[in-house]
């Protein structure tokens, strides 16, 4: 099933997507919620990120190619980490699908794509056993953490670099039904493909992720947690198309414009 | 204005304090909200977290004796820098006054406090003048930033160094009328003062702070800003009582627990 939210009516709305028809539905995703008879065309909706989460978790770099890349960067000898060093990112940098990444003014002017599988947490819970941690998964959807380079490689935190309004596109929907194994994540720029990787092929895997986070913190239902992404990410400039795509789930896209 | 949120009838309230009995408000704080009527003694309320953000914001290093220490300890020269490095903290994290600070079962057994100003954002905005930027604050709170140091050492990020769960104190409420230039933050240990500081000697003050994030990014009320520490921060240990005091806002107490 695909979940979506999106602007009905002038306000925020839940809705189930049945092939080019949204079914809306009253109530949050995680709470009651019941259909309301009511459909509109997805076509000409305006969506939103599917999910605002309590907690917003990134698993950082977390494909071998990425970070061979990031230890070719800082100079440092490439070596598998120990273990998978969570980062948070910000809500307030959230936008859905279509909507437009915004390029900041005083910014080098060009932005990196990072596409990604978001993991959407279902079933909250402490000290979650890896072999049972798919379970507490509702579904997943499609992120791309957009980078501004001359910041994260300048600044003390990744705040501004990976933080600025509209740096996180997110979407289009949370499909619940997927098969990990086949996913291949695609990045196109202006329709031309960029960059594809076997979406399954991490390094510290979902079902670890969700153990080693729930050791010393309590997920609960809507947090979710970015994958990481590999090689190669790179610039995008005002005007520029990015589409990221993941099989079973669908294409996120978003267009670079100049504050 | 004290306003504060607490378990009533099972449920999270909004009330705010009069002297030592609490009114009972229906709505949210920065929804509409009115006066129920109902009164409920101050003594024995649970108290929450008086706010849970949309993006929780921590300026890190910002007070002078602190940079100094954290200098010292990476055997770094001590510099300012150049700007406040923004970082996050998790709302997972977030537990009342009087709720116990769990130490994880698998940390070195010993967590430090950081006693801080918490500034919660009334009025949202983008590009905010420093000049205009205390007209944006709702109020003020307190927080106690519990660190695990090895974690913090050891880590390539802060994630389960600083927000492992119940390891971000804030309350007991927020405070809409303060004097930032009288206040000192106080902490005690079992009863015992080990550190004191003006509040207001910060690196990067309020104003600035709230100027610099909100360049980058749209601020929304209820965010806030934990302004950062100052020297020394010092172990606690389980069945340690700690109190964070501000002038004019009030106390802060936890005690330690083994998980």
């Amino acid at each position: 099933m695909r979940y979506l939210r999106f602007i009905d009516n002038g306000r925020p709305s839940l809705g189930l997507l049945q092939g080019d028809t949204i079914e809306v539905l009253d109530g949050g995703l995680f709470d009651a919620h019941r259909a309301t008879g009511r459909r509109v065309p997805l076509a000409g909706a305006q969506l939103l990120p599917p999910v605002v989460p309590g907690t917003f978790y990134a698993a950082g770099v977390n494909y071998h190619r990425h970070l061979e890349a990031v230890s070719a960067r800082k100079g440092v000898p490439f070596r598998l980490p120990d273990m998978n060093h969570i980062g948070y990112r910000a809500n307030s940098a959230l936008v859905g699908h279509d909507a437009p990444i915004v390029i900041p003014r005083d910014s080098c002017g060009r932005l990196q794509f990072e596409g990604e599988l978001v993991v959407v947490i279902g079933k909250g819970g402490r000290h979650i056993a890896a072999s049972d941690a798919l379970s507490h998964v509702f579904g997943y959807t499609i992120g791309n953490d957009v980078s501004e380079r001359q910041w994260q490689n300048a600044d003390r935190t990744l705040w501004r670099a990976k933080n600025a309004d509209t740096f996180k596109p997110m979407g289009p929907w949370i499909e619940t039904d997927v098969d990990l194994d086949a996913m291949h994540t695609t990045v196109r720029l202006n329709g031309q493909e960029v960059s594809r990787f076997k979406t399954r092929e991490m390094v510290f895997g979902i079902e670890d992720t969700i153990a080693e986070i729930s050791r010393y913190i309590t997920l609960s239902p809507g947090d979710m947690i970015w994958m990481g992404t590999d090689e190669p990410t790179l610039d995008m400039v005002a005007t520029d198309q990015v589409e990221v795509e993941i099989d079973g789930i669908g294409v996120l896209t978003n267009r670079l414009v100049a504050e």
